[in-house]
């Protein structure tokens, strides 16, 4: 073979689920040489990752740190610190991401109740109430945004409730953190992974994770090991913290670019960043609805960051994607799992909630849906968006 | 806490055991915005990643890629999908790596056979001919350059001993990818994993590896899932072949820095490389032998790329490397678990084993040593590297 040519991707603009565009400060933070893993230099940085993660998980907890691999690492690093074999889980399923939980939970050898809702709906707490009440888990797993319908679940008040029954609440807050709030301690969340790539505005690369007292507690009291030693946070801990025993070398470049990504959040301030992704979402929500499209989530439970919508009957979900992706460089998500060929899923996250990506994708998607036959009013979509603009 | 400030880390020459210092072209590399993890044009860049990785790794191997976490967790991928509980493994301990590989071989269930000789040595043939004669394990591990000790042990006919007795040959390439010979085919490798941040000259974050089909079929066979959801290779192999099943989001930007860092060595080529990891380590080695550092592996089996010398008595090791850091910018690798406090691991890998960095080293080594009372002749370090660069 000769050897591939120089690195030269088309310019892209990531409106899918995720990756999300990187902000230019993290790329340019990730051309930066190395220092080595246990530089003092690079240990300070470590601390103030930590730390400011702390500040975007809203939480005090001292284990909390980002962990070297992606999102779904970060997931089966959950479940296999707080579970051990036979130890009872109930996972909530909404959608793909619940489904993966369930896997992830079997693998762990945990006994699993699994909890379903219709996808694109969400639990209410009697009925999570009912099943804690006749299980007893150890642990009940939750996704905060189902990346694959759209739909947010609420769960400000899911960790009182778990509480009641000594049960340990994990939650999938892999495409919240960063676009919608996460409370640790206010809301009683005792163990939640995320990822890089979506709101916090990073290439995809590590999973910050976070766990109360109340879990660390209970992966102390294990009996048994961690059956994954990359994994293992009662290693992972002391590499982070004053002990900075040697368990892996930390992906240097990674850490500069979550570090980066940190900082932009707490410059701009949670509350800021949190309003600018709802007023981003309700300009694209206005704007798909004035172009006839419907959401696939309950109206009062759809992401601002992820907009699912339902692909109009005719459309060719793929014939659109790839002339959005070929004529104008946009990526957005297709379905996942059982929305597989029905929805599409236009990610405004981190970096990319901002109206020059509301615009790009609405004028866009009017001209890929005027191709597919579809009718739709000309400059409807960024019509409407401005309307909820001047609203706002 | 006050927002950190900018990303701003003082220049360091990475002359330890990893990471060691990227090359630019990779920097650059990694500052280039983000494709999609299924964007067509990224898809191209998986297929040439895999193709380039089987060249460097000199097979055939279908099953060929590097996973999105670092070399650590390359280790414990083959083991947890070679092994199922139950199954025997010896493995062979010539240092700190190789009683990880211990550690995690458990964790995976595995009965453990372990097979030791003295940090700093290697193991012959016969050795290992009759532990495997006696125990007849599934599976025999081993670590080809242990960076612990900086010894170099032969492998090449280790695959053929171990064919003999249907025994899968598992191999530790960490610190010899990128920097010495490592043929998969001809050695008959049934498994190896890598690391990106030393041999290949990229940040760390991904762990390169291949399976022979012999192992492919060893993974398709099993009877129990593996039980790391995140490295299971019978979805992850899904993922990076033509079925494009989505397991986890890829880390894009480290798929660039690995795509050229793989540019760089088939560019050179991998003799030439090879020879100049040599070279430089000859005149590195002459200059340390100059100043009275004495290798702590054995002559005949040191590793070019990871010079371990052991420590002058009297010298606080600390200190000297404290005073390298601080004032010459330079870091080096102190002794891990046995070898604690003992020796100096000198790193020239990858980008970093060239001419510049062996004058470095030596030079603000002679006077760390000075300061620290030691009898070293004036120039005499650099003069015996030059001299050895004459006579190459």
């Amino acid at each position: 073979m000769p050897i591939p040519g120089q690195l030269n991707p088309s310019p892209r603009l990531l409106l899918g689920p995720g990756p999300s565009d990187v902000h230019p400060r993290v790329l340019t933070a990730m051309a930066t040489p190395l220092l080595g893993h246990l530089d003092p230099q690079f240990l300070a940085m470590m601390n103030e990752t930590q730390e400011m993660l702390r500040e975007v998980l809203v939480t005090r907890n001292s284990l909390t740190l980002p962990i070297s691999a992606t999102g779904m690492a970060g997931m089966e690093a959950c479940m296999v610190n707080l579970l051990e074999p036979g130890d009872k889980i109930v996972v909530c399923v909404a959608g793909f991401f619940g489904t993966r939980q369930v896997e992830i939970a079997g693998r762990a050898g945990a006994a699993t109740t699994r909890l379903d809702v219709p996808w694109g709906t969400v639990f209410d707490l009697n009925q999570i109430r009912e099943t804690l009440t006749k299980v007893r888990p150890k642990v009940l797993s939750i996704v905060h945004a189902e990346t694959s319908t759209g739909a947010w679940q609420p769960i400000d008040q899911l960790g009182k409730l778990c509480h009641e029954f000594d049960t340990l609440l994990l939650v999938d807050a892999v495409t919240s953190l960063g676009c919608v709030p996460v409370k640790l301690d206010e809301w009683g969340i005792d163990a939640v992974y995320s990822c890089t790539q979506k709101g916090l505005g990073c290439p995809p690369g590590l999973s910050p994770l976070s766990f109360s007292p109340h879990a660390v507690e209970a992966i102390n009291k294990r009996k048994t090991k961690v059956q994954s030693w990359y994994l293992d946070m009662t290693m992972v801990q002391h590499y982070w913290d004053a002990d900075r025993f040697y368990h892996h070398t930390a992906p240097i470049t990674m850490i500069y670019a979550i570090r980066e990504g940190l900082r932009l959040v707490l410059e701009e301030g949670l509350e800021a960043r949190w309003a600018r992704h709802l007023k981003h979402h309700r300009a694209l929500k206005a704007g798909l609805n004035a172009m006839g499209l419907e959401y696939s989530a309950a109206e009062g439970h759809q992401l601002p960051q992820l907009n699912a919508v339902k692909i109009p009957a005719g459309v060719d979900d793929l014939t659109v994607r790839k002339k959005l992706l070929n004529d104008f460089g946009i990526e957005i998500g297709g379905g996942l799992g059982d929305f597989k060929g029905q929805v599409w899923r236009i990610g405004l996250m981190g970096h990319n909630s901002r109206a020059g990506c509301v615009f790009q994708v609405l004028a866009a998607l009017e001209q890929c849906l005027m191709s597919a036959g579809c009718k739709v009013t000309p400059g409807a979509g960024v019509a409407a968006a401005n309307q909820a603009y001047a609203a706002a």
